[in-house]
């Protein structure tokens, strides 16, 4: 007999385990970032979001057990590709005045493929008629969103304090 | 004599350097997704897209040129990581009616990644008073978003079809 093709709720539940590995990743990445970070703020703004991946972790085992699944990660390539080019910034402008600035293009650069895995899964969780999950999802997009924004500012922030302190 | 630390024009250089490995790699993804894609409407938006990158290929070849440098690609672990999980959709859910929304996520990856990482060069552009280079990656950063929400409504509307048909 053949196998039967894999469908949609297949698809959300391996891109589930996808992000739910990817969050781990960034759980332990964070920290690191934290300390790297020159500037007070950034480093705030990385503890603060390492507090905030704690609650989509378990987000996303709230919506494992909606679909009767256990929690369960599965190797993103992607983000270990991200967080590779992030551990690189590190090492490669160490002591640099641009450091902070590399920094948060990084962070941004993970902020931006959480986004687009979590608009992703709304959707799907629409389809699929999962409206709890819906909300679950729902409910961390809106805070990868506010974080990039928040983000931003403090880039063009840091990026000026950089220029200023050349400038000096 | 110590060596000078790296500044944010060379942080600009290097990013410059990532996104252009990235834009060369996307150009050949993108033939390979429009072949897989089951829907004709979602085909079409991958080769329309393949034009728009051809664009933007050559729009920052320009930036090079702003900034005295040679066009020439660095190798980014990010973009091999975001289009291997492509891939590995083709590969896992060909023959499947799951198919083209799991294409549809793997573009919207491919795409925030672009936006994260336009939209840091962009803020540096302008620090660096690069105003012609601002000009040049804001409107990539602009197309990039617009091919991002017209793959959010491919996406809503490939996901009911396939429900649809599964319902038959």
């Amino acid at each position: 007999m053949a196998k039967e093709p894999k469908k949609l709720d297949e698809l959300f539940h391996d891109t589930l385990k996808d992000i739910y590995y990817a969050e781990k990743k960034i759980l332990s990445a964070l920290p690191k970032m934290a300390k790297a970070a020159q500037s007070g703020d950034l480093a705030a703004a990385f503890e603060k979001h390492h507090g905030e991946t704690e609650e989509q972790v378990s987000r996303l085992e709230q919506v494992f057990e909606l679909i009767d699944a256990k929690p369960q990660g599965k190797k993103c390539a992607a983000i270990e590709g991200i967080i590779e080019e992030g551990q690189e910034i590190i090492k490669e402008y160490k002591g640099s005045p641009a450091l902070d600035a590399g920094l948060l293009a990084a962070a941004q650069a993970v902020e931006h493929y959480e986004i687009s895995r979590y608009g992703t899964l709304r959707t799907w969780a629409e389809e699929l008629g999962l409206d709890d999950a819906v909300k679950l999802l729902q409910e961390t997009l809106d805070e990868e969103e506010a974080t990039d924004e928040a983000l931003t500012e403090l880039a063009e922030q840091v990026v000026n304090q950089e220029a200023q302190a050349e400038a000096a």
